[in-house]
């Protein structure tokens, strides 16, 4: 076998990325796209960003703007987000975080970390795809915690310790990704402390929670976490624009140290201007009226959805009903082949995300993910009319 | 043993991250710095670059440059980049090459690709630092291949693969870090022929190629590479800013193909801001007398530098004489211990690298890398007449 043979053979394990081709699919304008997890492009804070960069490149520190900088990150930024995680309910200071290239470099560093070939990861089924990809490229397994609409049920996670000896436990407390569901205050707290009895690391993934449009903002699992057992990942994609690769990572000192060091092996350091820029913008004091200004466009956004969902699904169809955040999850009759609706959606210049990418172990074909965060509400309902019209047609 | 016990275990054999520690203590502006491997920050083309911003954030695209951008990298940027590897000889479309966060993150993605725990990689001994913790990161072993002033000695590959079977041969042929040695053109055939005689991946790492202020460029190893074999990195990093994070790959679509993949689990997509502000700076057509500018100021730094050893080096110490980069090697007598150097001048404001981290296995206390790039003529005299008063005081 020649190298190049050895060299396809490797990464065979890992599933093609239904998020590339959807993100390909999805740039055609006449596409009415609830795939995805795209931000609304027109809601990005361009002049104040635009603004941010000039007085970068104007000042004093311009230079250092464009030169190399530290793995940690920029730390004025890293002190402007102590003060953001203290407002998350989390003490930690600048030297307890470190900045990554979005969220999903910290997904990549905490699995390259701890992570060895054949090693177990427990997650809610179904949970993020980008994650699943991350985690297989360490070559982990995956064993599902069972999950009700509160979230993961933390009861069964002595028994799966016991029995598969993970190396830790990933979740998305708020407004899950695909799902929507929130995990609930009184199963964060059995959660954290479970985390500390069982000896269970525990990566909370957390990019939406402050796009909550419903109900009061719960406190991070971090925030309960007294014996550093929780590992918190968060990023301004969601909040401020994802072009910029900003997000941040909180966890133990001997955890973030070896994160840096990975961090250093595998890009040096992120962006320099992309984070001063960052920081530039957050100085302005408007980005907590611009995260309202989102919040409202996405609650709007995700009632028309619910609303023409429950005009125009047939009855076999249910779907979940998040408090915040960019998705809802579709459960279809036991008989769809939702990948199979997929590729006759796109020919209704419709699209979603199967639910069959969002299982670890390849289950689930009948279930769909709409994301509601990147269509005006006249575009939803048109969808979805497309959608429903596809699936009566079908009958 | 507890899960935080056993996460402080692993990584182990990661060794502690020198440059990290180095770019802490230049950031003293009393320490004159040969260490680090940091472009002369005021070259940087501050004034070219924020209006290329300013064009970026004003313009309709504005929006796609703060949003989620595709994972290949940005499409105009890789067009541009056709053009320019073809002045270096190499023929390749857009579809060949992807954008990565800077030419670390591509040494990152092709250990990951090709490596698995225990693997072989040949290399130059010593070589780049930060590849050697990269393909550590992988739990990588390192064979060194001998090498002379004329580069890797490529009549003993077929022997080191034969008894070693490595993954790939890791090689900086334009002004080594550290050695500042140039592979002659003589050896390049030889390499890309043996290569492909030998079904040997070549990873060619070439950051510093422009930066050649003595004689005439030499064909890229891709260039002469008829099978494949040879996996091409570089990077906007010494030639624009490496604040920006942009480097590229070109490889054969094979190889492309899980890179991309484990790309877009790494961090999704490099910065949509940063490729945009490049290209947009690249469109303005005067960033080949920028080069110029950069390589007439760095050889006259080289020039600095040579003389003042040449004029105040004990008769012991030897040194490389490199036609481009950002490097010189100085050899010094073999009972060295330039560690213990390094820490008694820092007490005397100089800093270098001791020569032992550049090398995999651990050899080579006798020697230290000195950094041209990033001090005055002025400071580099006295940053010499401090290192050399250090050396006389000493015996």
């Amino acid at each position: 076998m020649s190298s190049a043979e050895r060299f396809a053979q490797r990464l065979e394990h890992m599933r093609p990325s239904t998020i590339r081709e959807i993100l390909k699919v999805t740039t055609q304008p006449d596409v009415i796209s609830f795939a995805g997890g795209l931000p609304a492009p027109e809601l990005f804070p361009v002049e104040t960003l635009r603004a941010a960069a000039e007085r970068v490149l104007t000042s004093q520190g311009a230079a250092a703007a464009l030169q190399y900088g530290q793995t940690e990150g920029f730390l004025p930024l890293r002190e402007y987000l102590t003060a953001e995680m203290a407002r998350r309910g989390v003490t930690c200071d600048a030297d307890g975080l470190i900045i990554t290239g979005g969220s999903q470099q910290a997904l990549d560093l905490v699995g390259r970390a701890l992570l060895d070939p054949g090693d177990v990861v427990l997650t809610e089924n179904p949970t993020y795809l980008a994650a699943i990809q991350c985690f297989q490229s360490c070559q982990a397994k995956f064993v599902p915690v069972p999950t009700d609409e509160a979230g993961l049920i933390v009861d069964d996670l002595p028994a799966l310790v016991a029995q598969h000896r993970p190396k830790f436990l990933y979740t998305i407390p708020n407004f899950q990704n695909p799902s929507g569901i929130t995990m609930t205050l009184e199963r964060r707290r059995a959660l954290a402390e479970a985390a500390a009895r069982l000896d269970l690391i525990v990566v909370e993934d957390d990019p939406y929670g402050r796009l909550r449009y419903v109900g009061d903002d719960l406190p991070a699992l971090k925030a309960l976490d007294e014996t550093g057992h929780v590992v918190y990942i968060s990023t301004f994609s969601k909040t401020i624009a994802p072009g910029l690769r900003v997000g941040w990572v909180v966890a133990a000192p001997e955890i973030l140290q070896r994160l840096v060091i990975l961090k250093q092996a595998s890009d040096l350091h992120s962006s320099s201007l992309d984070q001063r820029i960052i920081h530039e913008y957050l100085l302005v004091g408007t980005s907590d009226a611009h995260v309202a200004r989102i919040r409202a466009a996405y609650g709007e956004r995700y009632r028309a959805l619910d609303d023409a969902l429950a005009a125009e699904m047939p009855a076999s169809y249910r779907w979940t009903h998040p408090e915040g955040g960019m998705f809802l999850w579709v459960t279809g009759p036991d008989d769809l082949d939702s990948g199979d609706l997929l590729r006759r959606a796109l020919g209704h210049k419709v699209a979603f995300v199967p639910g069959q990418d969002f299982f670890p172990n390849g289950e689930g074909r009948n279930y769909m993910r709409l994301n509601f965060s990147n269509s005006s509400p006249e575009r939803i309902r048109e969808g979805v009319a497309r959608l429903a019209g596809l699936l009566r047609e079908n009958k």
